[in-house]
């Protein structure tokens, strides 16, 4: 592979090990992190691998320290590959300025709109770059991928799912902003990272994406009935209808009382990690 | 109860609660923080309590977001007790200065040397205050607790145990400071919180007070061998060797590549959160 990595640390734990690491990122123009969690198993062959998309404000190392996925990932053997949620020091004026907009809210998007696209091409790097660079460096069955996320990771996942049917063998979210033409946080980035024109806005919007194809396995959404972002972000419903009249097998838990944290995302890893495993394994 | 308990935050997780709380504490002349996971037995009767000490620079919230012991303390129907690691914002000129001093390392001491006594009573806090507030407020019981702890906690959880075995069923450590009389972190500690007589230091030093009074029941400690803090400040061997002594039963496991971080606590929680309710249930 001609891209080197840089190991920023690791640490074993459940027998594997988590690995931080930095590289030069092509689509992105700049240094992007990733954070990666081997399993026992991949000392001895090579094994599926399941991406997580992160949710605002996050970096690629919250999942890791709290989400406890790897306990369920050595005990099925499944490698965790978790990308950063933007670049960042990209030198474009205002990046760090807003929470939900810039640095750490890059929305899993290609951006068209200047000065945004010079830097912010999550979509290419998660779905063509990243996994590029996982299969030259680390023992992967580089078809037997699945992907998963949290809120804006959940929207980034269910587009990255939908858009690439034959490349994702798996999908399920945690608290997935479903509809982001339809949410201010959605609205707020779309039409930051890709303009006013909101035609062009419908690829990345998993409720518009879906009608028009369909994945070829259940999609696993958990939503908290307590989370504060359910009626005026997540707003699962509408995706919800939207499979409904197309037919695409959807598992939906509202889970009473839990919340949009990880507290919640933690309790139900186990859950995730096995609807995984059974279509990658 | 007297004293008012303040919720800050609270997190439904694996069918419980986690909840933060701030509340005036006397012994600290101040206010103090603790979360606490409510596991889902709870609900229906009282239930036996696990106390975890946190190491430098934590607060009451690394546990609970990092350690994965939620899964096994509903598991089991254990209640889990994490206070911060000091007092804060007391006023004392320094109380921020140093990252293993002071603010966020409280050692888990009550502190004799002017200016600290006024405030850093955290032995006072860990084994009287903060069980009476608990068992007043929850349905513990109370005359069912266990003590855990991490580094700097591992240090204060075997201190609490062997001064106090009457009021603890079971002690476990990770990487604990077993001899801060003979490591920098413990020097610096206990000379600026004690006094430089280290005569005074003993009570505070568990391979020195194991010599002189055991625990009834086994004593698990994993350590990392990858710890890098393992050969200056953590120093096994000499509790070890004391426990050998007087025929302390401990069961202390280096755990071959293992480092200090919650990678390594989150991947043996299950065995220490096993150990407790052996004795506690």
């Amino acid at each position: 592979m001609s891209i080197p990595l840089n190991l920023t640390s690791e640490h074993q734990c459940y027998g594997g090990t988590v690995g931080l690491y930095r590289h030069r990122s092509q689509v992105c123009n700049g240094e992007m992190r990733f954070s990666i969690y081997q399993p026992p198993q991949a000392k001895l062959q090579s094994v599926p691998v399941l991406y997580f998309l992160s949710g605002l404000t996050c970096t690629e190392e919250n999942f890791m320290a709290k989400a406890g996925a790897q306990q369920f990932a050595a005990e099925y053997g499944l490698m965790l590959v978790v990308p950063d949620t933007s670049p960042r020091q990209t030198g474009i004026a205002g990046e760090d300025d807003d929470w939900d907009f810039g640095a750490g809210a890059g929305f899993y998007v290609d951006a068209t709109a200047h000065p945004w696209r010079s830097h912010y091409n999550m979509y290419s790097y998660v779905t063509d770059e990243l996994p590029a660079l996982i299969a030259a460096n680390f023992p992967i069955q580089s078809e037997r991928q699945g992907i998963c996320g949290h809120s804006m990771g959940g929207h980034g996942a269910l587009v990255c799912a939908l858009r690439n049917p034959d490349r994702y063998r798996s999908v399920s979210a945690f608290a997935p902003i479903v509809a982001p033409m339809q949410c201010p946080w959605g609205n707020k980035a779309l039409a930051g990272y890709l303009g006013e024109n909101r035609e062009n806005w419908r690829a990345y919007d998993a409720s518009e994406l879906v009608l028009e194809r369909q994945f070829h396995g259940s999609i696993l959404i958990d939503v908290g009935t307590s989370d504060r972002f359910l009626n005026e972000q997540l707003k699962p419903e509408i995706f919800e209808q939207a499979c409904a009249k197309v037919g695409q097998p959807l598992i939906l838990r509202r889970q009473k009382g839990y919340d949009h944290s990880y507290y919640f995302i933690s309790t139900f890893m186990e859950d995730h990690i096995r609807h995984h495993a059974q279509a990658l394994l």
